[in-house]
């Protein structure tokens, strides 16, 4: 297992600039998201990572597929503008040679993440929101598997499930991709969304080789007011990161870790700085 | 199934008043909290429900069980402390005749409920703070089963897993009480802290006659900063209410519905309105 920068974390680097930042801080592999790969062109975006050397952990992120649970029109033309940028997800995490591509399924229809419930125009129906990206994953995992991409479910903590990820457990995530080859959906195990989990270890275990990205980064307490940058550097909130980390490992997982932290005091910070902390922090208290 | 109010809804109203309160609306039964029968003086509050005609559906909370994963003599002491205060609430419970004893577990031993983490002094033992509850539990079901006291633990939504409760879901709930008769050791249905779990339904059903408690309110969507207070009137959240009740009555719950809301707006509200607000609600939004 080797550290992974997800450029999120170090978000006013540009995509080259994170890529040399991996480089010049000894890292193999990074994290990519789709908003940086647009601002630098997907052609020199992959251009970038191949002529550093640098494997790409994972695109973040596709997903927000629940929006097909409103009612009528308007639910069936969310729901296929949903699928239509998703396989552009697909294709750009082809093109990037992507570990996988990953995805946070989206919330309650018609709740949009991070503002307030809208008076009228949403869902209270979470098991039909869920249906939803069952429905979803069956026509994206084939034009993944056909492109040679994994998509990588993401069960987000439950303080998410109203408007970014009504997939909200390891192992929901895990029952969701059964009917699919394994290297067509995955599951990512992220220590923030996960660590309070009863089931956790039991379905670490389970997951094997269904684990597509491990990502870590701690939880702070209390939580900000912006729930949303309530991750911490590794080591500064409540997570024990030792058994997650053995846990992950002993599933069989061989991938890259990677930090993905958001977080306005990091962001604020000198990024040289940031990936320095990580790499110390991930030594002395991620690795068992 | 019959409305119960807890009186925390109320809370600017003393036990007397909110005794007085549920007569006047017509309700059956009410949720007492050990700091307003403190302050009415336990005697006293056994005579008032009684003369009432009252059902006590609850009587909250004991708890907080899990200090005693500190090291050293802190830790013992820490324990030896809270079982004492947990025989005193199921003696105060056993006064009262209350349908349960809610425990809300507690979180990390050394983490504060409300509180920024210590700089040292807490322990990331998540598995070891659960083991915790289980070895309080062992010391506290007979001594609850001789008095008559139905001990009913209550998972918290994982957002309070650092300092309230590290038991997180009904599973979990529900593995720790089967080594117990059902008449000592039930858990707590409360929507705000379930209604996001993808085994929701399916460990209502196995719970069956564990379900000692059934409490309603609405999860707000934003959490205000103080995630304490995120609880809402039924109907001002996310929460689809009718499935949810519909499957605790068909697991076999016949019990009281007890209105539990933290929430500043409705605490500085006219309390007789409040409560004309929750009978309205129930009926629309919370019955299937």
């Amino acid at each position: 297992m080797s550290l992974s920068l997800n450029q999120w974390t170090t978000r006013r680097w540009s995509l080259a600039e994170a890529v040399d930042g991996c480089v010049r801080h000894g890292l193999e592999a990074i994290g990519l998201w789709r908003e940086k790969v647009a601002e630098q062109g997907l052609a020199e975006s992959v251009r970038l990572v191949r002529a550093a050397g640098l494997r790409v952990s994972s695109l973040c992120r596709g997903g927000f597929l629940t929006a097909g649970g409103l009612p009528g029109e308007e639910g069936r033309t969310a729901f296929a503008r949903a699928l239509e940028d998703n396989r552009r997800a697909i294709d750009e995490a082809a093109e990037l040679a992507a570990a996988c591509l990953v995805l946070v399924v989206g919330g309650l229809p018609g709740v949009r993440p991070g503002e307030p419930l809208p008076a009228t125009g949403f869902t209270r129906d979470l098991a039909g929101a869920r249906a939803r990206v069952a429905e979803a994953l069956a026509e994206l995992a084939p034009y993944a598997g056909e492109r040679g991409v994994k998509l990588a479910l993401e069960p987000l903590h439950p303080i998410y499930c109203p408007d970014r990820a009504v997939l909200s457990t390891l192992g929901q995530a895990l029952e969701l991709s059964l009917p699919y080859p394994e290297e067509q959906v995955g599951v990512v195990v992220d220590t923030f969304h996960v660590w309070w989990d009863p089931r956790l270890f039991e379905d670490v275990a389970r997951a094997g080789g269904r684990i597509a990205a491990y990502q870590v980064c701690d939880y702070l307490h209390p939580l900000p007011e912006d729930v949303l940058l309530g991750r911490g550097m590794m080591g500064d909130g409540v997570i024990g990161f030792p058994p997650i980390t053995r846990a992950v490992r002993d599933a069989g997982y061989a991938g890259d870790v990677e930090v993905e932290i958001f977080n306005a005091d990091l962001w604020a910070a000198d990024p040289d700085e940031v990936v320095a902390t990580i790499k110390a922090r991930y030594r002395d208290v991620v690795l068992p």
